[in-house]
């Protein structure tokens, strides 16, 4: 099913007429093309849906291209991402490249669909800006947290949900719960591997993300249960590397105080809520479950 | 009449919901806001025409931060530039934000124009980055150089003229040709004055862009006449910071072969043409006037 799109999404890139554009394309991973097999599943395969879904992996590469320029990251999906090959200039005029692209294939869709896609892109760069914002220093607020990683890494599922949905007449809210959930609960599901998964599954150091001054959902719990030293403590390994007994101390910690397994229950509270939304949706039910056991 | 266009700017950058994004774009210089001014001369002040041209100066804007962060520039219309001051991470997202609120607010302009609109931003950005590639090595393909400068500078006032006749019913072929002249001339006359301006009058180094590597018409143009030699000697001092008196040999040889002498007649041919697309329209030929009294 999936080969439709990738020749709408090649189409559309060869579209753009400038062929170093489409060669660096074709050198990116296209990953698992969650967002596109979405939309598939919700709103069938027909051209309306496989272009949807074009449009939206577009979107996502571009985001990626830009997210790798703000992360200064060297890997992206196993391979060199384009700023470390082609340096960040490439990297941010062909996202650019291909949100124009993507934008302006919108405008085959109804008013409400393009409007919904291109509003979620305008969360998801705010949602880039806190995500840096929030790294500078040891942000405990949950709320700002999870506010964040919705506009990040949530929109746009929950936009392609919905629009699949409007596509093909179904009834779009509980799509676009559903999209949202899913996103939260992949991404609570990524934070948590970040800091269990051995450094060979995850293709770079544990707990990365701490040391890049991202505090995650375990963090945030962890830092919740901690007395003032041990918090004064954690607050002080913030965005460093960390040491072995360092890396050691705070998994000790969250084991003590149950901080990824509270992670680990929102993540599932979050999937059952979505699961609940298309629960006559067998398809859509599997992947959840699939996603949920990525973990432990 | 521009004032109507501002509340319009401010609305939709407030309407994004995030207080950085909006205090760092009420930092921003909003320029001469040119493309503004086009789309309500051509259309007429009405509201449909205020937020075409709020979207429009949102893209243009977009477009320098990107641009200033490809051109690693520290200043941008007298003042640093956001990547100079927060970094070119934040001037990546404040871009993709505002370009994205500027897609989003397309819908509500009939399926030509958002598609006109958002196509002209795929050209800007293979615009900027064919800019990149030619400015690798001494590019003295004249062609090549006007595509690329119709791609990065002409094309979305191209758009904006040709969308603004659309929105009051006149011909957009003749706006079109109109914008896509107006910008290109632009670019020349901005490219001589690199080389004839003083250091005051630009507010950086004279022959910047040479420096850059960026091989503009009147060079183009020079290396055309020039013998063997001297045409060596012209790529010796391509990409390098100049010597006074490689300044002075340049300038010496551009003055015997007529080099922008050649350049500005080119500027003033498509003004000539761009005026004769829009001969009943007193204002708009006012503005190419206007534009080309800025250099000599």
């Amino acid at each position: 099913m999936i080969e439709r799109v990738e020749q709408e999404i090649q189409r559309l890139v060869k579209e753009v007429g400038y062929e170093k554009a489409y060669e660096l394309f074709e050198k990116l991973s296209g990953g698992k093309r969650l967002r596109a097999r979405l939309i598939e599943k919700i709103s069938g395969e027909n051209e309306k849906s496989a272009l949807l879904a074009a449009i939206v992996e577009l979107i996502h590469a571009a985001s990626l291209l830009h997210d790798d320029v703000i992360d200064d990251a060297e890997l992206r999906r196993g391979k060199p991402s384009v700023n470390a090959t082609e340096g960040s200039k490439v990297a941010v005029m062909l996202g650019d490249i291909l949100y124009s692209k993507a934008f302006s294939e919108l405008v085959e869709f109804d008013k409400t669909i393009a409007k919904t896609i291109s509003s979620s892109v305008t969360a998801l760069s705010v949602g880039e800006m806190l995500d840096v914002e929030l790294a500078k220093s040891f942000n405990a607020d949950e709320k700002k947290y999870m506010h964040m990683l919705y506009l990040k890494t949530a929109t746009l599922i929950e936009a392609a949900a919905a629009c699949a949905a409007m596509l093909s007449g179904k009834e779009s809210k509980r799509y676009a719960l559903f999209g949202k959930n899913l996103g939260l609960s992949f991404q609570i599901i990524d934070d948590i591997l970040d800091i269990t998964a051995d450094e060979k599954t995850l293709g770079k150091p544990a707990m990365n993300d701490f040391t890049e001054g991202k505090v995650t959902l375990p963090y945030i719990y962890l830092f919740e249960s901690l007395d003032d030293e041990a918090k004064a403590k954690l607050i002080k390994l913030h965005g460093k590397k960390l040491e072995p007994h360092e890396v050691e101390w705070i998994k000790t910690q969250m084991e003590k105080h149950g901080s990824i397994a509270k992670a680990y229950r929102y993540a599932q509270t979050l999937s059952e809520e979505a699961k609940k939304a298309v629960e006559d949706e067998a398809e859509l039910v599997a992947i959840l479950d699939k996603m949920l056991q990525r973990s432990y």
